[in-house]
Protein backbone atom coordinates (compact mmCIF):
# COMPACT_ATOMS: atom_id res chain seq x y z
CA UNK A 1 0.00 0.00 0.00
CA UNK A 2 1.01 3.40 -0.62
CA UNK A 3 1.98 5.64 2.53
CA UNK A 4 -1.15 7.61 1.09
CA UNK A 5 -3.80 5.09 1.39
CA UNK A 6 -1.70 3.96 4.83
CA UNK A 7 -2.66 7.66 5.94
CA UNK A 8 -6.21 7.86 4.28
CA UNK A 9 -7.18 4.31 5.96
CA UNK A 10 -5.80 5.11 9.74
CA UNK A 11 -7.79 8.28 9.76
CA UNK A 12 -10.98 6.98 8.72
CA UNK A 13 -9.86 4.06 10.90
CA UNK A 14 -9.44 6.76 13.70
CA UNK A 15 -12.14 9.09 13.88
CA UNK A 16 -14.84 6.62 13.04
CA UNK A 17 -13.34 4.62 16.81
CA UNK A 18 -13.34 8.11 18.10
CA UNK A 19 -16.91 8.54 16.97
CA UNK A 20 -18.65 4.55 17.54
CA UNK A 21 -16.18 3.68 20.22
CA UNK A 22 -13.95 6.22 21.75
CA UNK A 23 -12.34 3.69 24.26
CA UNK A 24 -10.99 1.46 21.69
CA UNK A 25 -8.46 4.22 20.51
CA UNK A 26 -6.73 2.90 23.49
CA UNK A 27 -5.03 0.41 20.77
CA UNK A 28 -3.58 3.04 18.57
CA UNK A 29 -1.47 4.54 21.25
CA UNK A 30 1.75 3.24 23.48
CA UNK A 31 3.29 4.68 26.73
CA UNK A 32 5.87 6.79 24.73
CA UNK A 33 3.04 8.37 22.81
CA UNK A 34 2.50 11.98 23.49
CA UNK A 35 -0.49 13.96 23.20
CA UNK A 36 -1.25 17.86 22.53
CA UNK A 37 -4.62 18.42 22.98
CA UNK A 38 -5.22 22.47 22.52
CA UNK A 39 -2.08 23.27 24.25
CA UNK A 40 -2.13 20.58 27.19
CA UNK A 41 0.50 17.95 27.14
CA UNK A 42 -0.57 14.53 27.88
CA UNK A 43 1.98 10.97 27.48
CA UNK A 44 1.22 7.47 27.56
CA UNK A 45 -1.98 5.08 26.36
CA UNK A 46 -3.60 5.44 29.86
CA UNK A 47 -3.67 9.32 30.44
CA UNK A 48 -4.27 9.97 27.00
CA UNK A 49 -7.55 7.74 26.84
CA UNK A 50 -8.40 9.07 29.90
CA UNK A 51 -8.16 12.51 28.66
CA UNK A 52 -9.84 11.57 24.93
CA UNK A 53 -12.78 9.53 27.27
CA UNK A 54 -13.02 12.50 29.26
CA UNK A 55 -14.13 15.48 26.94
CA UNK A 56 -17.00 17.34 27.45
CA UNK A 57 -19.36 15.82 25.08
CA UNK A 58 -20.24 12.30 24.58
CA UNK A 59 -21.66 11.93 20.65
CA UNK A 60 -19.88 13.87 17.68
CA UNK A 61 -19.13 13.12 14.44
CA UNK A 62 -15.76 14.03 12.68
CA UNK A 63 -15.85 14.67 9.13
CA UNK A 64 -12.59 14.93 7.10
CA UNK A 65 -11.81 17.72 4.55
CA UNK A 66 -8.14 17.07 3.69
CA UNK A 67 -5.37 14.51 5.05
CA UNK A 68 -1.81 15.21 3.90
CA UNK A 69 1.23 12.80 4.41
CA UNK A 70 4.71 12.61 4.71
CA UNK A 71 7.29 10.14 5.48
CA UNK A 72 9.23 10.72 8.45
CA UNK A 73 12.60 10.18 7.28
CA UNK A 74 12.81 7.53 10.34
CA UNK A 75 10.66 4.72 8.87
CA UNK A 76 7.28 6.63 10.37
CA UNK A 77 4.85 8.39 8.62
CA UNK A 78 3.75 12.37 9.45
CA UNK A 79 -0.25 12.36 8.69
CA UNK A 80 -2.14 15.78 8.89
CA UNK A 81 -5.60 16.31 8.83
CA UNK A 82 -8.50 19.25 8.86
CA UNK A 83 -11.65 18.90 9.54
CA UNK A 84 -14.82 19.35 10.96
CA UNK A 85 -15.80 18.30 14.04
CA UNK A 86 -19.52 18.49 14.87
CA UNK A 87 -21.38 18.18 18.92
CA UNK A 88 -24.51 16.64 19.41
CA UNK A 89 -27.05 19.33 19.98
CA UNK A 90 -24.60 22.11 18.20
CA UNK A 91 -25.62 23.99 15.56
CA UNK A 92 -22.33 24.56 14.35
CA UNK A 93 -19.44 22.22 13.24
CA UNK A 94 -15.73 23.27 14.97
CA UNK A 95 -13.53 23.21 12.36
CA UNK A 96 -10.28 21.57 13.68
CA UNK A 97 -6.67 20.50 12.56
CA UNK A 98 -4.61 17.55 13.87
CA UNK A 99 -1.15 16.05 13.26
CA UNK A 100 -0.37 12.50 14.04
CA UNK A 101 3.14 10.97 13.64
CA UNK A 102 2.61 7.22 12.98
CA UNK A 103 5.77 4.72 13.91
CA UNK A 104 5.31 1.39 12.42
CA UNK A 105 5.23 -1.58 15.09
CA UNK A 106 6.76 -5.20 14.58
CA UNK A 107 3.37 -6.26 13.64
CA UNK A 108 3.16 -4.47 10.78
CA UNK A 109 0.66 -2.05 11.72
CA UNK A 110 0.79 0.94 13.05
CA UNK A 111 0.90 3.14 16.27
CA UNK A 112 0.60 7.06 17.19
CA UNK A 113 4.06 8.59 18.44
CA UNK A 114 2.77 12.34 18.10
CA UNK A 115 -0.76 14.09 18.31
CA UNK A 116 -1.51 17.04 17.85
CA UNK A 117 -4.89 18.61 17.89
CA UNK A 118 -6.12 22.30 17.75
CA UNK A 119 -9.67 24.02 16.97
CA UNK A 120 -9.29 26.63 14.20
CA UNK A 121 -10.99 29.18 15.73
CA UNK A 122 -13.15 31.54 13.29
CA UNK B 1 17.24 25.44 25.86
CA UNK B 2 14.02 23.41 26.37
CA UNK B 3 11.67 22.50 23.05
CA UNK B 4 9.14 24.83 24.00
CA UNK B 5 11.61 27.96 23.59
CA UNK B 6 12.88 26.26 20.29
CA UNK B 7 10.17 25.74 18.80
CA UNK B 8 8.99 29.40 19.74
CA UNK B 9 12.65 30.77 18.40
CA UNK B 10 12.09 28.73 15.06
CA UNK B 11 8.75 29.62 14.31
CA UNK B 12 9.25 33.46 14.77
CA UNK B 13 12.50 33.22 12.90
CA UNK B 14 10.59 31.07 9.73
CA UNK B 15 7.72 33.51 9.20
CA UNK B 16 9.83 36.88 9.49
CA UNK B 17 11.88 35.08 7.42
CA UNK B 18 8.97 34.64 4.97
CA UNK B 19 7.79 37.52 5.34
CA UNK B 20 11.00 39.96 4.61
CA UNK B 21 13.00 38.08 2.89
CA UNK B 22 11.89 35.14 1.43
CA UNK B 23 14.71 33.84 -0.60
CA UNK B 24 16.04 33.18 2.82
CA UNK B 25 14.21 30.49 3.75
CA UNK B 26 16.52 28.26 1.31
CA UNK B 27 18.90 27.98 4.52
CA UNK B 28 16.26 26.23 6.93
CA UNK B 29 15.97 23.24 4.17
CA UNK B 30 17.69 20.53 2.50
CA UNK B 31 17.82 18.24 -0.48
CA UNK B 32 15.80 15.44 1.47
CA UNK B 33 13.31 18.06 2.71
CA UNK B 34 9.26 17.93 1.81
CA UNK B 35 6.97 20.35 1.25
CA UNK B 36 3.22 19.63 0.94
CA UNK B 37 1.72 23.19 -0.27
CA UNK B 38 -1.98 22.93 -0.13
CA UNK B 39 -1.74 19.51 -1.25
CA UNK B 40 0.83 19.45 -3.73
CA UNK B 41 4.21 17.47 -2.80
CA UNK B 42 7.63 19.20 -3.39
CA UNK B 43 11.02 17.36 -3.05
CA UNK B 44 14.28 19.52 -1.91
CA UNK B 45 15.66 22.89 -1.45
CA UNK B 46 15.36 24.40 -5.04
CA UNK B 47 12.10 23.06 -5.87
CA UNK B 48 10.73 24.25 -2.34
CA UNK B 49 12.40 27.54 -2.60
CA UNK B 50 10.79 28.23 -6.00
CA UNK B 51 7.38 27.13 -4.86
CA UNK B 52 7.45 29.53 -2.18
CA UNK B 53 8.75 32.36 -3.99
CA UNK B 54 6.44 31.67 -6.97
CA UNK B 55 3.21 32.13 -4.91
CA UNK B 56 1.04 34.59 -6.40
CA UNK B 57 1.65 37.48 -3.62
CA UNK B 58 4.81 39.73 -2.83
CA UNK B 59 4.20 41.03 0.56
CA UNK B 60 2.70 39.46 3.30
CA UNK B 61 2.33 39.18 7.01
CA UNK B 62 2.09 35.73 8.79
CA UNK B 63 0.89 36.49 12.76
CA UNK B 64 0.79 33.09 14.89
CA UNK B 65 -1.89 32.12 17.01
CA UNK B 66 -0.68 28.93 18.77
CA UNK B 67 2.47 26.87 18.74
CA UNK B 68 2.99 23.34 19.92
CA UNK B 69 5.87 21.23 19.85
CA UNK B 70 6.64 17.59 20.63
CA UNK B 71 9.88 15.47 20.28
CA UNK B 72 9.53 13.16 17.01
CA UNK B 73 11.31 10.30 19.14
CA UNK B 74 14.12 10.45 16.50
CA UNK B 75 16.02 12.98 17.19
CA UNK B 76 13.79 15.96 15.64
CA UNK B 77 11.19 18.09 16.86
CA UNK B 78 7.19 18.52 15.14
CA UNK B 79 6.08 21.87 15.50
CA UNK B 80 2.67 22.73 15.08
CA UNK B 81 1.59 26.56 14.06
CA UNK B 82 -2.18 28.12 13.47
CA UNK B 83 -2.34 31.83 12.29
CA UNK B 84 -3.03 34.34 9.98
CA UNK B 85 -1.89 35.28 6.72
CA UNK B 86 -2.62 38.92 5.64
CA UNK B 87 -2.01 39.43 1.86
CA UNK B 88 -1.46 43.20 0.61
CA UNK B 89 -4.29 44.84 -0.07
CA UNK B 90 -6.84 42.09 1.13
CA UNK B 91 -9.19 42.90 3.77
CA UNK B 92 -9.33 39.76 5.69
CA UNK B 93 -6.83 37.53 6.65
CA UNK B 94 -6.36 33.88 5.96
CA UNK B 95 -6.31 31.66 8.29
CA UNK B 96 -4.00 28.56 8.53
CA UNK B 97 -2.25 25.59 10.10
CA UNK B 98 0.96 24.26 9.31
CA UNK B 99 3.32 21.90 10.79
CA UNK B 100 7.00 21.03 10.43
CA UNK B 101 9.44 18.42 11.66
CA UNK B 102 12.91 19.95 12.56
CA UNK B 103 16.20 17.63 12.50
CA UNK B 104 19.02 18.81 14.22
CA UNK B 105 22.27 19.88 11.85
CA UNK B 106 25.92 18.58 12.67
CA UNK B 107 26.11 22.42 13.99
CA UNK B 108 23.60 22.43 16.37
CA UNK B 109 21.21 23.90 14.65
CA UNK B 110 18.20 22.70 13.27
CA UNK B 111 16.64 21.88 9.26
CA UNK B 112 13.05 21.50 8.06
CA UNK B 113 12.64 17.67 6.90
CA UNK B 114 8.89 18.11 6.62
CA UNK B 115 6.47 20.98 6.22
CA UNK B 116 2.88 20.59 5.54
CA UNK B 117 1.17 23.62 4.56
CA UNK B 118 -2.92 24.38 4.87
CA UNK B 119 -5.35 27.12 4.69
CA UNK B 120 -8.07 26.66 6.87
CA UNK B 121 -10.72 27.57 4.89
CA UNK B 122 -14.13 29.09 6.65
Amino acid sequence: MDPDSVAKAFVEHYYSTFDANRPGLANLYQDSSMLTFEGQKIQGTQAITAKLNSLPFQQCQHTISTVDCQPSGTGGMLVFVSGNLQLSGEQHALKFSQMFHLMPTPQGSFYVQNDIFRLNYA
